[in-house]
């Protein structure tokens, strides 16, 4: 069998592609895998593999990657599954070293012919001359040599990588990362998992010197003590944010007609995250947030989280969500009460207690609110600070895009020189008309590199795990 | 004293409002009260006081309540807080029977002045001539008389009920659930609750006919067995939501600084739950959600919740978060099953178990989609169903307006045939340019009445919320 590191090499980084059952039907409703890898600006030559049409696209087809008269580097198979033995043998005499099945119908539809099926391809891999991405997933994206499952994600390359056992939860996940200024190393969904599993994608990423941080959703894995091994090492120096589905009774089920996977016992699991300090999380939602703060948000040194927000009661509930994903939202010191009631109107509802509010987001930028920020970052009972803002509170009452613009100026300022790690929150509301200045005033900082989230309770949970993972990382 | 209910008929629809401390500095950065009740529309008079303008915003001001020559209801107090007891005094000798004190700088401050501030509004009203809202708070909202604390709440009433110890938090909820398509029938913000406090509140609003729902944000009680009783009551008939401020040891501390009050301890709010069956929210955005749900969704017979969504991952991740809220996500029955089967596509990631992938949102309206709704609802093992769209996903492969149009459509359709309770999640994602349809698909599904839900998280919460809701009343 080739070696993992290399194989995935060739996977991640093909210099030609085969896309075996390529259709020439390709609309804005249903992309073909050739049009999208045109559309997209795949880097390397296309071989599109179709039994009667001539070209596909404006590109030389061939009845079978036999009678391609070049090498090929790795190949899509995009055909009934039915099929795919036949095509994987072809692969074989065609000295294609991984495939990429993307054809659903094997073992997880829990019928007799699916899993025949999929028993017919593992024996034929077993002669370890072709390897396996799949089937029933939709394989590999790369920004950098334009390889892709999905034309909306971004051609920008960055330094997250996913290894994920859903193509769907990608879909959806990518564009919405994308949206919040991140970007991608490597991404793969690799669905049935029949030869490739998580624990050599995570080894493979863990050694890849584009990726600074991976996403993992796992729904099972073959081989429990590899995986755990290969995360707990790459979570020494890259942080490992895993989402395992099917942790729950039904969720396993649901898994079961996924991906056939065996999902394994929540107390397994509960031991898993323990020992390798994997960041866990629990829907795909949250996984973009903790995303956002793994890449930018700076070591926190404990859990004492100063609240830069509304007060009364909206600070109220933002402390008790606080203390239930277990940071602690102390005083503030005296010496730091005096300091800021001098640049704080005693209003109702207003507070310096911590939370503390300031003004910034109600009308423009309050007079002081930067020292604000500083003073509260500084009091030694503080260890992260969260600054709130939500514009849409107050766009009717006079507040408009040069206000929102200029606090997010003021946080961005704020964030390079503050002593300890700054989230911010711009929430955003139900107006239309406010939203885009909203969206527009968390891209500018996230852009500028400060860890934005569009909900309290989201940037909340992101900065416990965060709190978590710091500690685990120094108890190494 | 005056009769409660007698007393808070007068503050909720007042015919003539005294506002004390009137400013005629009205502009639209910080409104005053006079301003927002012309604004707003306020059906009775109003009699700005002020010592010295001779007129505010056009209206004729008075020195002193003393000096107006009419009979007034209800007094808005809105000066220096050491000014208070002087401005009561008068009230009083005017015969005004109701006053809200919105000044804040009482008890909530922890400085001994406050506190004895504080206390010598209690010794005036002791005589019992006059009763108070507040201090520290925004006071009444209510779209029939056009009383408000904020111009931007609507003007149409509704069905829902607020009694609330935070104001800020209440500039921040209304206008999202008034998005969300929530109308309110009275609203209250009480701060400090110096005189009336949640328990008359509560009583006001078991009685009221305009009032089908209530909503409660408490940091704490005077008299914790008149508010069990009172919410018991009410929620025996009208479903009341509470979100009690101060659960956590943190959030207890936030409290006092907020509006002074007694947090209460973890245990006994916990039995509060269990024996009032009130239910439980820990945010206010899980507040908006939780009263879509109230208002819309039909009375759910059990746990067993049926998905019609995307499969694969997402549908997983959804199957785990169904039954971490404990609700079940049973197989459909084999019937059903091969019912399914004939109208959905066997693609990759696709599932006819539960949750079932019929297509809708994916290329518009699906052949068979309102077939599928109703063969997942018909099933004899599902309660209640959750349809989930996210156009976002699939706008830029053709899907525009029209889909998504046609796609409520389909959903509105439905509902009102379907033999079991509906709920629909539109997603919402980062493209500025397709949120605009999505927000509109939501207000017409909203509005023709069909419990209409933003993340797939929010709508699990909402709907297991009202499973157990409805288990209590059952049990009665």
């Amino acid at each position: 069998m080739v070696q993992d590191s290399k194989i995935l090499d060739v996977a991640f980084n093909p210099q030609s592609i085969a896309v075996i059952g390529a259709s020439s039907d390709d609309n804005a409703e249903k992309k073909s895998w050739v049009g999208r890898l045109l559309e997209f600006g795949y880097k390397g030559k296309i071989y599109p593999i179709n039994l009667k049409a001539p070209t596909v696209l404006g590109l030389k087809a061939y009845p079978s990657v036999k009678a391609v008269p070049e090498p090929i580097d790795y190949a899509i198979i995009s055909i009934k599954s039915s099929l795919v033995p036949m095509a994987l043998r072809d692969c074989i005499t065609k000295g294609i070293k991984i495939a990429h099945i993307f054809a659903a119908g094997f073992a997880e539809t829990g019928m007799e012919e699916g899993k025949k099926l999929q028993q017919e391809v593992v024996s034929i891999i077993k002669e370890g001359k072709i390897r396996i991405i799949g089937p029933n997933c939709m394989g590999i994206y790369n920004p950098v040599t334009g390889l892709t499952f999905n034309v909306r994600f971004s051609r920008e390359a960055g330094s997250v990588g996913i290894v994920s056992q859903t193509g769907a939860g990608m879909m959806e996940l990518i564009p919405h990362a994308n949206a919040r200024g991140v970007r991608f190393s490597k991404v793969v969904s690799y669905g049935n998992a029949l030869d490739v599993n998580a624990p050599e994608f995570v080894e493979y990423f863990a050694q890849d010197n584009d990726t600074k941080y991976l996403f993992c959703y796992v729904e099972g894995v073959n081989d429990g003590y590899r995986f755990f091994t290969a995360v707990r090492d790459c979570n020494r120096t890259k942080p490992v944010i895993v989402l395992k589905g099917g942790l729950t009774e039904g969720g396993s089920g649901a898994v079961s007609s996924h991906t056939a996977s065996l999902a394994g016992s929540e107390l397994v699991w509960k031991a898993f995250f323990n020992q390798t300090g994997a960041i866990q999380v629990e829907t795909l939602d949250e996984a973009v947030e903790q995303i956002v703060a793994v890449e930018k948000l700076p070591e926190i040194k404990g859990r004492r989280i100063g609240i830069v927000a509304r007060g009364g009661g909206v600070g109220v509930v933002a402390t008790d969500t606080c203390e239930r994903a277990g940071l602690k939202v102390p005083a503030l010191t005296k010496e730091t009460r005096l300091e800021l009631a001098k640049i704080t109107p005693a209003e109702a509802g207003s507070s310096i207690r911590n939370p503390v509010e300031i003004g910034l987001g109600r009308f423009g930028v309050a007079e002081g609110y930067a020292l604000g920020l500083k003073l509260v970052t500084d009091d030694p009972n503080i260890d992260v600070v969260m600054a709130v803002i939500n514009p849409h509170v107050y766009t009717q009452e006079g507040v408009g895009v040069k206000e929102i613009d200029q606090a997010a100026q003021v946080l961005i300022d704020s964030s390079k020189t503050l002593s300890k790690p700054l989230a911010v929150v711009v929430t955003l509301g139900d107006d239309i008309n406010v939203i885009g200045m909203e969206m527009e005033a968390q891209q500018k900082m996230l852009k500028a590199g400060v860890p934005t989230f569009s909900t309290v309770e989201a940037a909340i949970l992101a900065i416990s795990k965060m709190a978590k993972y710091w500690e685990f990382r120094r108890s190494l």
